[in-house]
């Protein structure tokens, strides 16, 4: 743990590490599928390199509209006998844009000030990554440890699809099957004390197209004739949320289960608070419902937010036109008791009635849903990660209710019946899925520490 | 008027014209200086071979804020004691995007179905052009005309920026002073009637800024928690609308001179009708306040425009973003009573007033405001107009209350004291402003022929 940087530098996991970040894995991006296959073929010579079986995998026939994003599959032989394990983490990354505003390039690893800058040197490469040095470690002390199963998707971001693909299919659920599952894409509390992931959000995401005239209008000779795409996507968008900044979408939030008084107050217990929210965005931390906590806001309910809008003239000076389409990207965050389905249902019924004279919505594009998922926090595998979490650090760990989504864990659960254990290292300064993203050595070894103790201790 | 298009397209005018057209002229972007400046010394080039003196003009130390694009001045010695013409056109254009919706390349000139295709092709090159060949045949064929003064603008279509500090100076006033201004970038009515233009709106066109966290965020972990100004700019912009289509802005109606009955009726007689308009536009002619009919909200009723929005992400797939900034592109249309001072003072405050929680509105950049304009229907001027146009087309002429702006016109109607005179050939089926703009031989000849009978006349 109190390796320094310079030493780490000069090892193995360091090189191999940065490797894997140079390739600009961006999933969801047709032009970046090369990346993607040469990081997962990578990664299948890295697993075989400490011992275990991998490969390529994808489904027959492809998956529905996805992209060929191969998930590697590995499984690593331990014990006869004992506790089998799955290990998921992803190799995708978010795609790099705003381009000026990183400071270094975003597919070029730098080390500055203990802490390595790249797209992806977190979320979710670098956690991954520092738990698989972990097991790699564990075999070349030849310990003794469970059978382990490595999924490593390379569409989390986008929403898993290939490897939903693949869950259809018994065989690989049968492959793939474990009693427990590790997944380190997950924040740690303030600070870096550990914390038991007990709860995620569902996540929706897709776009939303709305066409008005033929063709752009000039905005003089068609002003005050002609309607409005742009205007009519801002009215769109601006009916989803009432004045008090709740959801004003009928039977988006029907069925939310509320979380009980025992998990709310250990939510709020390893909550920042309101300052230190304000100190890390730069603003009042007001998104969501009024009358709400932050932490019941962050965990607890649902989202609807605008991703983007592009429509009509963007760049210098002006161009009076009246734009005649307009595409908005929207995801909503679901919780306990939402069905994902009837949620997407409800906004596109929503945007439908909503959808301003003289225009049409369509929804072109759609990325998958997942629902929300909560654990049981007296659970036996919970027992077992907060002892083996106190050995890691004196403070002990925490719960959280993660605000973000990971599609696929829910579904592996489903699929491997196996008990999902998310511990990561994450912290509000790696900025993920922003410009400038960073991991700091301390947290790639802490990572790689939780993966030995936990995988001895199963 | 009868010449065919190989055999025009053999001639000296459409040469000339088709060299102009290739120069991509976007006086509003810094890319294409070089472009505009080529097309003035060009332009420059051209009036000096009929005999007008010329010259490109820029302000002394420049134009705050605006880009150097010249002014070509030019004059053209007439009969002695004569009633001087000022000739107002423009050879910028607006900027080609979306480029993927042109069939062919938007400064490449392609002659399909009589018609010539390129950016500028009507949209003022086109228009200005054919007037000019118009008193180049004048001048060859010898006829006695009145002296003509040259000022063609470079940066019409982002505000005039240039020209409006030019008349500033007192000199220059002069030397461009003149008892009628002839424009020929308006549109005839309906089948190429011809249309006298009685009345422009005004324009003032603005970007508008909102941030709100210093970064974006991920709309997971900060997802209920942080503003999001995607969001936020869909509810400014759709603030500025109440639900029936009017302006919702506080004082930016102020003082509206409606029309007189006489002119609205004349209006009704010039306009087409809303079936036209869907054939046209493809939807219906819904755009404006409710209960109003079509030609009083164009020609009549000032417009807020949203004419676009960027923020956050667009490109495929999806992004899970909380977007820290967003960018909107307003322009506002003005009719005769309104301060156009005070309607952006008015709109400002609007936006700042309906800023949403933890998010600054701001406005970057501004290009230029222009109050509207409307002529009296019994003038001289007028009288003459509509004699040469009846001697031109057996249907006579109609009056227009065109719903663009020409900003500079009002303008340089009161430096030079000119009446104006504002008849133009073009037509919906242009396109200007939008991909596959074009022009029709029929207009260029019409156009021609209205400079040479004009000139003659006065």
């Amino acid at each position: 743990m109190s390796e320094s940087m310079q030493d780490w530098l000069k090892s193995d996991d360091s090189k191999n590490y940065f490797e894997l970040l140079r390739m600009p894995t961006v999933g969801a991006d047709p032009t970046h599928i090369r990346d993607c296959v040469q990081a997962a073929t990578w990664l299948k010579k890295w697993l075989k390199s400490i011992g275990a079986d991998a490969e390529l995998v994808l489904p027959e026939g492809g998956a529905d509209g996805a992209l060929p994003v191969p998930v590697v599959c590995g499984e690593l032989k331990g014990a006869e006998g004992t506790t089998s394990v799955l290990v998921y983490g992803h190799y995708d990354v978010q795609p790099p844009d705003p381009l000026d505003l990183w400071d270094t390039p975003p597919f070029e690893p730098t080390v500055k000030d203990g802490r390595i800058y790249c797209r992806g040197a977190q979320d979710d490469k670098g956690q991954l990554f520092a738990f698989l040095c972990g097991v790699r470690e564990l075999v070349a002390r030849g310990v003794t440890i469970p059978t382990v199963k490595f999924v490593l998707d390379g569409q989390e971001e986008s929403g898993s699809c290939t490897l939903f693909k693949l869950l259809e299919d018994r065989a690989f659920r049968k492959r793939i099957a474990a009693d427990v599952m590790l997944v380190s894409d997950t924040g740690a509390a303030a600070e870096l004390r550990p914390a038991i992931v007990a709860g995620l959000r569902g996540v929706n995401h897709f776009t939303v197209k709305l066409t008005a005239a033929n063709r752009d209008l000039h905005s003089g000779e068609y002003g005050g004739i002609a309607p409005n795409a742009a205007q009519g996507m801002a009215e769109l968008m601006a009916s989803l949320h009432a004045p008090d900044g709740s959801i004003a979408v009928k039977g988006f939030c029907d069925g939310i289960v509320p979380p009980t008084e025992e998990e709310l107050a250990a939510a709020e217990a390893g909550f920042a608070d309101a300052a230190a929210y304000k100190a890390d965005i730069g603003t009042e931390p007001c998104g969501g419902a009024a009358g709400k906590s932050i932490v019941q806001r962050n965990c607890f309910e649902p989202t609807i937010e605008v991703n983007g809008i592009h429509t009509g003239y963007g760049g210098p000076g002006s161009k009076t036109v009246i734009p005649c389409e307009a595409i908005a990207k929207l995801s909503t965050r679901l919780v306990p008791g939402q069905n994902p389905a009837r949620t997407f249902e409800a906004v596109k019924e929503h945007l439908r009635e909503h959808c301003p004279k003289g225009m049409e919505v369509s929804f072109p594009e759609d990325c998958g849903l997942s629902a929300a998922m909560r654990l049981p926090l007296a659970s036996p595998l919970f027992r077992l990660a907060e002892s083996v979490l106190a050995e890691m650090d004196p403070r002990g760990a925490v719960f959280m209710w993660d605000g973000a989504s990971i599609p696929v864990v829910s579904a592996l659960r489903e699929a491997t019946c196996a008990a999902p254990l998310l511990v990561g290292w994450g912290q509000p300064e790696d900025r993920i899925h922003s410009p400038n993203e960073s991991f700091s050595l301390r947290q790639f070894a802490a990572a790689k520490d939780w993966a030995q103790r936990i995988l001895s201790a199963i």
